[in-house]
């Protein structure tokens, strides 16, 4: 879409020209009018949206954030509404009823067909963030004594209505999951070939793993669809790569939120409105900032060193910064070495032997730096507290911001909730405490009350 | 991979029990092999990959990072390696010529066969990051005036040579792209029926665009093959999801890496040698460092100031931290945001305006409750000049944070480099600067020097 387009669209709506849009959205690609209804107003998309010709509605509603599909809802006439839901795959739908009241979804789940509603009620008993209520339970089966020309007539009977056909599920006569069989090998193969000549064994996951783990995994094994089973092994669905790729977009959107001190936004920012922009940080900061009270507390308990030496408070911002920086770099290569399982809790010891090294090495660079810029101006003992607070802190900051992430991992707490932001504020309560106790020593001053 | 299993590994190569390591490696997958990879040192990773069977070899080497393909490369015979990298995608074989010497590289390209020469040679020829190196140009070409019964023939011919079948990319007799047809499709049409009437129109990049840009839209459309054209819009080569997959996820460790101050890591954390953890972190912190020193020149300006009224010292590190948490906030939500394509740069007006109301919002919250905790200890005066710090500071950090990852696409450097750390020390020294005017107004103190 170019910007003329979108301009044009958005002008037209301001307009009210609903027949000038319908003709415009008739020349656009599903992908295009998302990348608009994502700059749009909440208002303007509902107009947008009502009107999509009934195909193309379906398409884009598939693809959009949770919240805003439950705005859209909000202004459909009930039968419109049945007939949406009705259309949805499973693993959508059980998504939409978990942001609409209880009392819709019921009323949406009864209004279902009967085989709709068979396959939608088992995802609703599984724990939210389990994969078991993102995976899809539509897809193709075959036994490994089907032959070839078989498996492609069901293929061919069946293949409309499941998830996807490019990778075919093998079980035995009582569900239990065999393998999986891709279809270029089915088609590359002679017709006459029984799949358990062709099929592979394949990686799985349980119904009530974590979503967002199993997401990981099928997006690392480049597997177009990995087998869901229960605890008996029994095949139950199939997570499909577009779903886990859903997944992980929106894990990533959270973890570089929260990396970044807020809560992530459940909607394109263009279209968030401010006061949920506000919300989404302000409850982030009033902890940080209660938190940063430490800061005041320690520096108040050293005041009369500070009344003493007033050109110690020059180098706060200076150390509390390099603190919180390495900290916080030590955090985010760990959150990331995490996400991409590089690295796992139980490593905390090696993790922490190698921080301290990067920590040591590091304070030990910057502390040369700052001796050799601040001795000259300042003196010698100033130059010695702060290269000795520089190694001190950069040491301890590394080792706490890196084995941080792990333990929140241990913990089952989200590691990027640990990052930036905490860290900055322990690091610069502990690197004031480590300053001033070393100036006092230095300097020979009273430490305070 | 379970953890018995790795620590059976690394012990059996400690001890150099080379045939217990192949007896365990027989049993383990490619991507348990790839797992144990990427925990071991450098020279047990070499050990270990010269152990492993040649085909499960090859599928290992494909995965692992350039960086350490490179040093495995270099402990191979001569013809090993020619043979390996006959063997490789092309697309993997530029991306390897790129990590190694430009002369390894050369006599590597000209050991190639004829056949595979000619699919790499035009790649090289286009810039580094663009779309053209990281293409597959091997995929299946089909007329819209074939059948299916024709279609399905010529994959069977072809299909195991090329990068993917499930995406066929339907051209004209001049090789200009026409669309793609679906192998789904194709399966479930009749085998007379001309590709002509079961393709569909499709995006499509050029060689010389951005992989990233590719990448994304790859995976946005959950297309499994993206066609390639040249400035002509004849085809030249597919992007395949796989590749998409692995670009996007270089450039989230890359973007994850930057935002916490950090160059990104080569190669997994655990692998990688601690001198050059330091490296990838003391290039940003010697940078950041020098920057903070901005703080200390503001903080002498206002010596005389803290002279006078040390209690001012007290808020420094809560101040600066607000600030630098509010920018770092407003950063990374859009940067975020810039990556998935919610916001352009072109709106940057917009972004102003929210960051403006949002950031003014936080600081009144903020400046509201400060005022309400400092004035009942430390009196009216010191109250009035937090609560006023704490509102400039929010506002300005909100916005210069919410406009700089905006700014940093226009002249077209990373935003995320923009981020957290950056922001942090702008924010620091503004938010001095900030105080202290407003300290030595409100207490009608001399500014200083």
């Amino acid at each position: 879409m170019t910007i003329v387009e979108f301009d044009t669209i958005e002008r037209l709506l301001r307009d009210e020209d609903l027949a000038g849009v319908t003709s415009v959205l008739s020349t656009m690609s599903v992908a295009e009018i998302l990348a608009a209804m994502r700059r749009l107003r909440s208002n303007r998309q509902a107009l947008l949206y009502r009107l999509l010709d009934k195909d193309v509605a379906m398409a884009v509603f598939e693809r959009l954030a949770p919240a805003v599909q439950t705005e859209l809802v909000a202004g459909l006439r009930d039968e419109e509404l049945v007939s949406l839901v009705e259309d949805l795959d499973p693993d959508d739908r059980v998504l939409l009823f978990d942001e609409l009241p209880a009392q819709v979804a019921d009323r949406l789940l009864h209004g279902l067909s009967p085989q709709e509603r068979r396959l939608t009620t088992p995802m609703l008993g599984y724990p939210q963030g389990s994969t078991g209520r993102r995976m899809s339970p539509e897809y193709v089966r075959v036994k490994p004594t089907m032959t070839v020309a078989e498996t492609l007539d069901r293929v061919r009977r069946v293949g409309s209505d499941v998830e996807t056909v490019y990778t075919l599920m093998v079980t035995d006569e009582v569900r239990h999951l065999v393998g999986v069989v891709a279809l270029d090998d089915v088609v590359l193969a002679s017709e006459s070939t029984p799949i358990g000549e062709i099929y592979r064994e394949t990686a799985s996951v349980t119904a009530i793993s974590n979503a967002e783990d199993a997401a990981r995994l099928c997006a690392d094994l480049r597997a177009i669809a990995l087998p869901v089973v229960d605890s008996e092994q029994r095949l139950i669905g199939i997570l499909s790569i577009d779903d886990a790729l859903t997944i992980l977009e929106d894990a990533e959107s959270e973890d570089a939120a929260r990396a970044g001190g807020a809560e992530p936004l459940r909607r394109p920012y263009l279209s968030t409105p401010i006061h949920r922009l506000v919300r989404a940080r302000t409850v982030w900061l009033l902890v940080l900032a209660v938190s940063a009270m430490l800061t005041v507390g320690v520096l108040e308990r050293f005041e009369a060193t500070l009344g003493e030496a007033v050109v110690l408070a020059l180098f706060i911002p200076l150390l509390t910064g390099i603190g919180g920086n390495t900290g916080s770099q030590a955090a985010s290569t760990l959150t990331r070495a995490l996400a991409v399982a590089d690295v796992r809790p139980a490593d905390i010891g090696r993790v922490v032997m190698r921080e301290a090294q990067v920590g040591l090495t590091m304070g030990a660079v910057l502390g040369a730096l700052g001796w050799c810029i601040a001795t000259p101006i300042y003196g010698v003992d100033i130059g010695n507290i702060i290269a000795l607070t520089l190694l001190s802190v950069c040491t301890i900051a590394a080792v706490v911001g890196g084995a941080m992430p792990l333990l929140a991992k241990t913990l089952r707490v989200d590691p990027a909730v640990f990052s930036t932001p905490f860290i900055s504020t322990f690091c610069d309560a502990t690197g004031l405490l480590i300053y001033f106790t070393i100036a006092s020593a230095i300097l020979g001053l009273g430490s305070g009350s």
